[in-house]
C-alpha cells in the first residue's frame, strides 16, 4: 500500500535517477495480435518499472470496454501495487463535480487504495478538489495548462486582471486543502496537490513556478506531441525535482510489433538516463 | 433505442405535459433497509416515468461500487430503455480529455446505445467535445454555469472583454460540431448540444439565452438547492420549451422511508403539474 508524501516521492526519484511517469493508455485495438490488455499492460510494467516512479492508467481506455471496464482498470493497478509497491499510481480520470458527487468519486478511487493519485478538472471550483483531500496523504492532480490543442478554447483567455485563465487556477487551487485534517500525516497544499502542465509549452514552465515553486507537475506532451525533456527541465525543475514527466504512446507503442516490451523498456530506459543526468546537473542526487 | 433531436425531444415534452429530468443519484448508504441500489431505481423509474421526459443516473453513484461499478450503472439505463423507449438518458458523467482519450470515453457512453446524453466538462476546450458529436443524434451536455457553491471560482471570473468566463464557453461552444458529419440526421448545433444552467441563477438565463436562445439546457438546483421553477421557466423558456429541469434529491429521497417511490411519484407528480401550467402558460401546448 503505497501514501507518498513529496518528500517521500521525492526520495524515490533520488533512489531510482528518473521523474518518469508511464502512461497506460492501453487501446485494445493496438495490442500486438490482439493480445488482451492486461497482458499487455502487464509485459509494460513489467519491462519499465525499473525506470519509472509513477504510472498513469487512463481511465477512458478501461472504461470503452463497458460493464467490465472497472475490472480491466483494477487489474494493472493491483499489479503494479503487489510488483512494485514503490511506485505512484496515478488515476488519469479527469474527474470534476459538485461536494456530494465528488465525494462518491473519491471513495471510488481512494476506498480500495489502489490508486495514489487522480487528475482532476477544475471547471466547477473547489469543490471538486476538496473530497480527495481528506484522505490521508492522497495527491489531487489538477489540471492548469494542457498540452492539446484546443487548450486556447479556455485555459489561456486573458482575465480583466491581465492574466491567462490557467494561472487563476494556480492561485485559487494552491490555497486549497490547507488546514490539517483530523488525522492526516501532511496537511500542506504542496504535499497533497499537483498541477497538470503541458510540456509542449515548457517556456511557460518559468510563469508556473513564479506561481507555484514547490508543487509537483504532471507534464504530458514530452515525445509524440513535440516537448523538450531538457527544457521541461530547464525552466520547471526545482529542489525536490518537482516533476513527473508522462510519456504514454511514446514508450507503450514505441515499437507497434509483438516486441512492444523490449522497446518500450528501451525507450523508458533512455528517457531515465536523460532525466539522471538532468537530476544529477541541477545537483539533486546523493 | 432512443436517439432524440431538439424536435423529438420538443414533441415528448408536449406528449407529456412536462420537462422533468430524474437524477438517479442513488447512494447505496440511503436506500430503506439497504434495498440494492438496482432495485431502488427501478421502484424510483417504474414511479415517476409517467412524469418524466429524462433520466439522468450519476456515475460517480455507481463507480464508487468498484469493479461492479459500470454494471451497476448498466443495470437501470437498460431497464429504462426497455420499458421506456421514450425517454431521454442522460449520463452525467462530466467527462473531459483530450481527443484520442474523449473519443474512448464517447465509445464507452454511446457504443453500448444505453445513454443519449453524456455531460462534459470545458475546460481543455474543444477535443473534449467533437467525439462526442460524431455520434448520430447523440448529445453533448457542456457545463456552462453550474449551481455550486464554488462555481464562483472560476465561471464567473470576468473576462478582459468584461464578461464572465462561462459567456466565453457558450459562444464558442455554440459554434462546435455543426458542419454536417457523414451519415448525421441533425447538423445543427442546437440539436446535438445542451448546456448546464444552475437554476439557484435564474436570472443570469436571460442573459444566457441572449448567447443560446435555441439551445436545450439542462437545470439542476430546483428544490433542495433553492431554484424556483417559476422563475426557470420565466427566465429561461424558449419557444421549444428548451429546459430539462433536473431534480434528483429532492424526488429520490422525497420520504427516506420504504414508502419512497409513492413519495417520489408524488414529488414528480407535482412538479410535472407545474410544470405543464408553465407550457400552458406559454403556449407550447397543443
Amino acid at each position: 500500500m503505497q501514501n507518498m508524501n513529496r518528500e517521500q516521492l521525492f526520495e524515490q526519484i533520488r533512489a531510482k535517477r528518473s521523474f518518469l511517469c508511464v502512461g497506460l493508455d492501453t487501446d485494445v485495438r493496438k495490442t500486438p495480435g490482439g493480445m488482451p490488455q492486461f497482458e499487455f499492460n502487464r509485459a509494460i510494467v513489467d519491462a519499465t518499472a525499473q525506470y519509472a516512479v509513477a504510472f498513469k492508467p487512463n481511465l477512458a481506455f478501461y472504461e470503452e470496454q463497458g460493464a467490465e471496464g472497472m475490472v480491466s482498470f483494477e487489474e494493472p493497478c493491483r499489479y503494479i501495487r503487489e510488483r512494485y509497491p514503490e511506485i505512484l499510481i496515478i488515476a488519469d480520470a479527469k474527474r470534476g463535480d459538485i461536494g456530494n458527487t465528488s465525494e462518491m468519486y473519491a471513495r471510488a478511487f481512494y476506498d480500495t487504495d489502489l490508486t495514489d493519485a487522480v487528475t482532476l478538472a477544475p471547471y466547477m471550483g473547489r469543490d471538486t478538489v476538496d473530497p480527495f483531500l481528506k484522505y490521508e496523504d492522497k495527491w489531487a492532480v489538477i489540471l492548469a495548462l494542457t498540452s492539446n490543442p484546443s487548450a486556447d478554447d479556455f485555459e489561456t483567455l486573458k482575465l480583466a486582471n491581465g492574466d491567462p485563465f490557467w494561472k487563476e487556477v494556480l492561485r485559487k487551487a494552491k490555497t486549497w486543502g490547507c488546514e490539517p485534517h483530523g488525522q492526516l500525516k501532511s496537511s500542506t497544499n504542496e504535499d497533497r496537490v499537483m498541477f497538470v502542465v503541458g510540456a509542449t509549452r515548457a517556456e511557460t514552465l518559468r510563469e508556473v513556478r513564479e506561481i507555484v515553486p514547490d508543487h509537483f507537475l504532471l507534464v504530458p506532451g514530452v515525445g509524440a506531441q513535440g516537448g523538450s525533456l531538457e527544457e521541461v527541465a530547464r525552466h520547471g525543475m526545482n529542489s525536490h525535482c518537482g516533476l513527473l514527466v508522462n510519456s504514454s504512446r511514446g514508450i507503450i507503442y514505441a515499437s507497434g510489433t509483438e516486441r512492444f516490451a523490449e522497446a518500450a523498456s528501451s525507450e523508458a530506459r533512455k528517457m531515465q538516463a536523460e532525466m539522471s543526468a538532468l537530476l544529477e546537473g541541477k545537483g539533486l542526487l546523493k
